[in-house]
């Protein structure tokens, strides 16, 4: 199977390294920018992939939305199997590329775009076939996990260790989508049309770690708690999907705590099953390359698709999942939550604990507290 | 696809059940002992099944090594796939069946094998198509594993704990293959084989937990240390491949301190994916039976082989790899092993630490201590 690569960053020559070992692949030409063409390999335009007939998949690996998605619809139009490790473009343009290559008749793979080189979301298309599947979820931001580890692990605050990971090259120059919980959301979004065939698009909640300060760490800590960012979806009666991500307090000793440095830990619960997790590195060149070389070869093995045959874009119901939240706010604020109890107060600040209430009511109250100018951080607790 | 079930116990239920629930699946006959067909769909000989032409695949789920063999190959060779959870079975016979079914070109799997559940051996076998896999192993007897937590976690004394798993049916009335490591080491030989094509049958140890008492979990608790007991095989440079199964010592915070009542914790390591650990149910009746059905369901879009091409039966070498121990014994013993810190003893025992030394050199110098009637414990010290 000779396969052509678009991007050649991190990702990509970890993509190309593995093709040139891998036993019955071929690594064929690689896009880069107009101008960095330095090797033979290397080529500047998409018409020379699609229009390559011995290439038989595509693998992209450049990230964003566009121009990856034009390229995306003019390899699987072009007949080459399409397989990808870029969530921003399945999570908003999945379903389009899925029919696309459904009336191709090429496959469409994207299990490196959740958990990096943790094998989730192949395994949730398979769970699927002969088990219910009630919940999704699980830490599926290697930067945010790397943070916390060392907020948690060695006093840091924030500033500190988001210019570690930086330093380390687990957070992009521009980090936000990492500590405002848009990327794991991105995840969890693929994970809940993998499950359920609803990818959604509207309605939908992430709040990060970027309100974290050190204060609020020693706090936590000091009650036995450990924070990690977690990305859930889950199934309700009536078909609806929920979909946020949020900080959550744990009790020590849970899996999750486990899960050090910038591992991710992406879990799903089946009727049959029960709870299965999974735990690995959910970025990095190689583990990231290696779940997109699972995928292509799982597609010489006659695999074509992760979405089920029905997926189609919807919307998020945040508002039947609810929990006892953890808050850090402006005293003058307090009165605007349902609070239950005060764990600690000062002149200025509050830490309490909420009544329990929907995770839509929560982001929700709380966003209107900033908007007003209050700095807030929260985080669900996790009943043991 | 219609499927026979061979055996009608705890997973056997669980397979009927969910083969009736599922889409495109149809439960055939099932295989009870003469006298017991109290139903319409039960059949007491093998030959109904092996000559019903409806029948597509076998599932076999009645354990030990006969008549699970016979009824094995007879389904394989009247050109029905098979299934299995039997780890007996497929310890000692694999390679012959494996072989069978690629003569009479029907698909032979047994995800649920190893680790219940927890879907490792399908992805070790997609792992290795595409990465070199250096090491294999983590927690897979989930009986074990509770009667562990219940002696660290609540005080229990070994008998406590035994007789409160057989209570909840998660140890056998003769526990013996559970506590002595054997049920874990024949999933370890499976790993190895799925992993490197090498199927263990000589040179094998197992050290289980039946010689641990109360007191050797508060000494080790004391200092900071938990006990699983885990499985281990890897590949060396000269193609040999450890396989054993021992207690480990390790650092709260460790992943596998988090694998608590009768979980299980499968891992391998790829030379670019990184560690990958799955977790989850590892026996039970509903999460044996879908992996039981997750195997079907990958026959039916192609999957047909989880051991490699070539696999054949051979030895371990246990020589090369060295752990420091952690050993409890009569103090007049102490003389035999070569300790490099005692580090507690009274007038009857030493507890002390080794040398590095060699799993094949700790397991050997223990069997000998025990001929002469020494009563001991060790568990491998995994450093941090």
């Amino acid at each position: 199977m000779k396969v052509a690569v678009l991007g050649y960053g991190t990702v990509g020559v970890g993509v190309y390294e593995m093709l040139q070992a891998a036993e019955g692949f071929e690594a064929g030409p690689v896009l880069v920018r107009p101008g960095k063409e330095d090797k033979p390999f290397k080529v500047s335009s998409i018409d020379a992939i699609t229009g390559d007939k011995s290439v038989d998949a595509v693998a992209e690996v450049m990230g964003g939305v566009e121009p990856a998605f034009t390229y995306a619809l003019a390899s699987i139009r072009a007949g080459k199997h399409f397989v990808t490790s870029n969530k921003a473009l399945v999570a908003a343009k999945g379903v389009e590329l899925f029919k696309a290559a459904r009336e191709a008749g090429v496959a469409f793979l994207f299990s490196a775009a959740c958990g990096g080189g943790v094998p989730f979301l192949h395994n949730l298309a398979r769970a699927r076939e002969t088990d219910s599947l009630l919940s999704v979820g699980g830490i599926l931001n290697g930067t945010t996990n790397y943070m916390l580890d060392r907020m948690q692990g060695e006093g840091m605050d924030y500033a500190e260790a988001l210019k570690e990971a930086q330093k380390l090259g687990y957070a992009e120059a521009d980090p936000t989508a990492d500590v405002t919980g848009l990327d794991a959301l991105r995840k969890i979004m693929l994970a809940c049309a993998v499950a359920w065939g609803t990818l959604p698009q509207e309605g939908l909640l992430n709040e990060g770690i970027d309100s974290l300060t050190a204060a609020d760490v020693e706090d936590f800590l000091s009650r036995g708690w450990t924070c990690r960012l977690i990305a859930g979806g889950s199934l309700a009666d009536d078909d609806s999907v929920a979909a946020y991500v949020e900080p959550v307090l744990l009790s020590r000793g849970e899996a999750e705590c486990a899960v050090l440095r910038n591992n991710n830990l992406a879990r799903y619960v089946g009727q049959n099953s029960g709870l299965i997790a999974m735990i690995g590195q959910g970025a990095g060149r190689y583990p990231t390359a290696s779940a997109v070389l699972r995928d292509l070869s799982g597609i010489r093995q006659g695999e074509c698709a992760m979405f089920p045959p029905k997926v189609s874009n919807g919307a998020a119901n945040n508002s039947r999942e609810s929990h006892v939240y953890y808050v850090r706010l402006p005293k003058e604020a307090a009165g605007s939550l349902p609070l239950q109890e005060v764990l600690a107060e000062d002149d200025d600040l509050v830490r309490a604990l909420t009544e329990k209430i929907s995770v839509k009511q929560m982001h929700e109250a709380v966003a209107a507290l900033r908007t007003e100018g209050n700095s807030v951080f929260f985080a669900a607790v996790r009943e043991a």
